[in-house]
């Protein structure tokens, strides 16, 4: 097997330190990076700070050096001239780059005489790299090597760093270092917690050494992603093979738990059941205020399954657009097993769907009582097949009462289409 | 004044360098320590990795070290015992931090002798630390102090992480660096871009040069944060005076723009006006899809002057729940202005409030014609004093053309409560 490539990834922004524009640029390149089997090893954010790029240049160690941003023309941006400086080099004029910076602003309608030095001076660039062409933008891709090291500078614009990476980087990379394919798979669970999961699938995950598999838990709210990765020799059919087998013995073993794989999403899984069956689904929203909503309507074409929904804020609501009876509030309450199972049956009695999904709860941080404190929620799902419910109790913030209790009741929504 | 005081961030965790998280803890972070006056002079990230992490912390050089990641219970988390390595200590069970796990556990349902160890082991402490408690979760803070620099472990789950250095960290640094105060103020506009924006108060903009006052424009999608800030002598009330009056101007300049301060948001600031006049909303969304309702939902106490909503997909829903007559929709279309109007009139009479907003648009990246292509959206707002409509068309993905439809709503509605 190949050595392992090692990459790190050096971001130079102030307005990435301060938090004022967030860094997705460093982990789009990790997860690139990955697909070609390099291995994203630190990032590193420092400012336009001459001596912090230098210093952070010169502590390199791994084999790739992948720096983003101060390619821009104003003078804040520095990072061209000290890449001169760490490589003894000087700037020179690219006839060629210069003839595209015109066009691109020409095609802006802007008049040749017209265009400023400062954008004219995007076509200098360093003597000793090769330049990496930018289709998108005025600031050339770099790349250097040193010591056995490749060092790539790319703006930081996302769209025109990707663009550098996919026609530039990554092909380069791959006839350099000729790395080891990593084989990937991504299964998603929901329904149990980081802990209890671990404890139940904890043999078959001690078999995965054996294997050479590696397993990464990556939580979120309500989901637990299980990542199994492994090197690949030569065509990677063997390690697919490795993988697909682990993965299947883990569907074996949590058939309830896992919803699907890879980027996927509870909603988008629910669409496709939905649109495949031909049916439709409405919602009854109180506690979630309209988010299982937006999470439905989020995914482009949803309008062929979901008709729409009622957010009954008010009780008044809950009486007069989904049918509950004045009686059953006042006995049981809005957070009650009768009250949201009504809800559920009304909303799709009166949007005529197939299914409906319901929700009435305590999302706090106020209007928590001893027998139902904030996280308390009941969940009813309606379908063809009649109305069942559930009643969780979910702790956290109010973002997270509901973002739980939505997925929470999608999953419920989920298992019901599949027969559950 | 006092020196500078610089803090380092590091990142710990696989998922953040593959791409599969993105690192918003570090701008989070960035943002609090500039507020009390501490400079985020670099962020790294790297792996759950032993010898990374100790090469990392050895090669520390600012005040502040803030760690975030790797203090879940399960195998991958080493960050604490890596902690104990780099500091030469050990663990200790802390009783008191292992009560409240035990307690957060049985707030869940969870039976005292069915909790995990490695739950429990969460309460294994460095015997070196002072600990931070961790009110939202069972991993603890823990600072260490060495060679005059500051060390601070935090879980990476942010509203953990965020809960952490609000009570444990923040007070803390200020009280043992006492770095030199900044003054800052945070203006929030809606309803033109930066660039437009930027034009509309040039002279303004010159002026804060001599005032020794800084800008920065922080825009997201439908917004533009005007941040003012400036150091501060002794006291800061000179300072504080420069900023208010810079900040009274702005508002003489852009009364139509600025829509509040801070950490404001837009659904909290319709909140206050309608609480404050003892009137109520209700909400029938079309292309936003209930996105709008969550905005609304999203703020507690909301119940208070929010009644409910209809997410209108379908027309048969349009016609029924809001009383939409057929031939209207087969005359304009869906996204029209007789549509929108009787949709937000229809849904203030159903639900019996003083004022509604609907939404009817197409949000794409499907269903767009010549004439009303993507992010063509249609939104009213009805009130005591009648219907008012605005077409309004946003170019972007899905999510923008609906966040960005949200707000605009939002705004008219603000407009009408204020009597603009």
């Amino acid at each position: 097997m190949a050595r392992e490539v090692t990459a790190e990834i050096i971001s130079i922004g102030d307005e990435l330190l301060i938090g004022q524009t967030i860094n997705t640029n460093a982990g789009w390149m990790g997860e690139q990076l990955a697909l070609i089997g390099v291995r994203a090893k630190r990032v590193i954010t420092i400012s336009d700070d001459r001596d912090d790029i230098l210093h952070t240049l010169a502590a390199a160690t791994c084999d790739v050096v992948l720096i983003t941003g101060g390619l821009g023309p104003t003078k804040d941006d520095i990072t061209k001239h000290t890449l001169c400086d760490f490589f003894g080099t000087r700037l020179v004029r690219n006839k060629e780059v210069e003839a595209r910076v015109v066009g691109i602003f020409q095609r802006m309608g802007r008049d040749p005489k017209d265009i400023l030095e400062v954008n004219l001076a995007q076509a200098d660039l360093p003597e000793a790299c090769t330049i990496l062409t930018n289709d998108k933008g005025t600031a050339s891709g770099m790349w250097f090597e040193r010591d056995g090291r490749v060092f790539v500078s790319m703006p930081g614009v996302p769209y025109e760093m990707h663009a550098i990476m996919h026609s530039g980087v990554l092909p380069r990379l791959k006839e350099r270092f000729n790395p080891p394919t990593i084989v990937h798979r991504t299964i998603l669970t929901t329904g149990l917690g980081e802990s209890m999961l671990a404890k139940r699938i904890e043999a078959w995950e001690d078999s995965l050494v054996g294997e050479g598999i590696k397993l990464a838990y990556l939580p979120s709210p309500g989901i637990v992603k299980l990542r199994l990765s492994t090197y690949a020799e030569a065509d990677g059919y063997a390690a697919n093979e490795r993988v697909d087998r682990k993965a299947h013995e883990l569907a074996g073993l949590i058939p309830d738990l896992i919803f699907g794989e890879g980027d996927d999403h509870l909603e988008h899984v629910v669409g496709r059941l939905l649109k495949t069956r031909g049916q439709t689904l409405a919602l009854a929203e109180s506690c979630t205020g309209g988010y299982v909503s937006h999470l439905i309507t989020s995914v482009p074409g949803s309008s062929a399954y979901y008709t729409g929904g009622v957010v009954s804020y008010a009780n008044a609501v809950k009486m007069e657009e989904l049918g509950i009876p004045s009686d059953m509030l006042e006995l049981n309450g809005a957070v009650s097993q009768p009250v949201v199972e009504q809800m559920a049956s009304g909303v799709r009695t009166a949007l005529r769907t197939d299914w409906s999904v319901a929700y009435s709860g305590v999302a706090g941080p106020d209007g928590g009582t001893p027998d139902k404190p904030v996280g308390t929620v009941w969940i009813a799902v309606a379908g063809p097949d009649g109305v069942r419910s559930k009643l969780v109790n979910f702790p956290g913030t109010r973002d997270l009462v509901i973002e739980r209790s939505a997925l929470a009741g999608l999953n419920l929504l989920r298992k019901r289409l599949l027969g559950a």
